[in-house]
């Protein structure tokens, strides 16, 4: 995929920092004088909205089939928003992309990885995030966390503990078989050390003004 | 696939007659006395009808997220509602169902059909009707029916002529390509006329009581 922006997607279950982590990393390549777009997902694009409403307020699908819905959300999300801020030059930071589907799908409702590969291929064509940043926490405390942000759960958060557990072996997993793509962080410290393991992470891995 | 009802599917371009016959059909197999359930797609199961909205109402997505949404939806009747009819004994009667894709998404807007025959194998795991009806019919009769029916047009029916003879075109393809399984009906006749082709066809290539 020829491109001259940036693509980093943070990764990890339930009230790991994801989102707090993302505001902050904007804010971070934004101080550098990088163009930004921040995006999350399921979601960023209108009509992926309306699938995510569909994900996350539902009875609940078959896996299969919310693998599916969640690859053609990610696929609108490519299409109408990624790509075009990327071929601007844009940094692109979504919270969440396909490793919460290997995690979620896959992982934890048992949907074969060969199906979430195959869906991958269709969907997003070969492309990859330049960095993704997996925020590891156990899963109590990322509980707890979750809880404490007011918010009403949505679907996945009302699972159980062993799912959540299968969640976060099946990130580390992830990871350590992309050690290219993937960093691991820490993310038990409190949100400012969390953001300044990130910038120096992102900094190091990619520089600006080099081309990708 | 092991099961005992029958799988029987409509499909054709807009107001060839597909959801006036398959009510047609559920009456003559009842009229034999075979259990039927009729149904259709996109949608068929609560969570697929949520997404039969989207596809039908919203702005337009890419085509290939569109692919992978109607395949999220089938996967979804599939497992809820088909299935189940199956193994119970039903006759299942689906006013469209796959062979839309690939008419729709694949000949009409560009999907590469080995995208929409991998979407396919992992959504249906190999489950196929075992007999299709193609209502075929010229595009501009099909049209002058369709708005003739006097329900607001939804968006595949307002995309223009060209679009709507490649959808003739791929459908007969199709039925072409798996005569096994497909039949090729003439839709022109009145409505009566039809409906006795069809129940002479599926009272030939499905005998009733006799194991699949
Ligand atoms: N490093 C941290 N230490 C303690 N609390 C945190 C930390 N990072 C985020 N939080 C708080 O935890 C809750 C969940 O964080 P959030 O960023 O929404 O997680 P996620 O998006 O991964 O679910 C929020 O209330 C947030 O303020
Ligand atoms: N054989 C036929 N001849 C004339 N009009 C028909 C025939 N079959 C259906 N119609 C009418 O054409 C319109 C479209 O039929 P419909 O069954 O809704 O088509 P589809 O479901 O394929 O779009 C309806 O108003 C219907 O009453
Ligand atoms: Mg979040
Ligand atoms: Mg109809």
């Amino acid at each position: 995929m020829q491109h001259h922006g940036r693509f980093i997607t943070l990764e990890g279950g339930e009230g790991a920092g994801k989102s707090t982590q993302a505001l902050r990393l904007a804010r971070h390549l934004a101080e550098r004088g990088l163009p930004v777009l921040l995006t999350r997902e399921p979601g960023g694009a209108p009509g992926a909205e309306a699938m995510r409403r569909l994900l996350l307020g539902g009875a609940g699908l078959d896996p299969v089939a919310e693998a599916m819905l969640v690859f053609a959300a990610r696929r609108e999300h490519l299409v109408s928003t990624i790509r075009p801020a990327l071929a601007a030059g844009m940094w692109v930071i979504s919270d969440r992309f396909a490793d919460s589907t290997r995690a979620y799908q896959g992982h934890g409702q048992g949907v074969p990885q060969a199906v979430i590969a195959a869906l991958a291929d269709i969907a997003l064509e070969g492309q990859a995030p330049d960095l993704t940043l997996l925020l590891d926490l156990p899963v109590d405390i990322g509980m707890a966390r979750a809880r404490r942000r007011g918010v009403a759960a949505d679907r996945y958060e009302k699972l159980d503990t062993a799912f959540h557990q299968r969640i976060r072996d099946g990130f580390r997993a992830i990871a350590a078989a992309e050690p290219g793509r993937c960093a691991t962080v820490d993310a038990t410290p409190d949100a400012d050390a969390v953001a300044a393991r990130i910038a120096a992470l992102v900094d190091e891995r990619l520089p600006a003004g080099v081309p990708a």
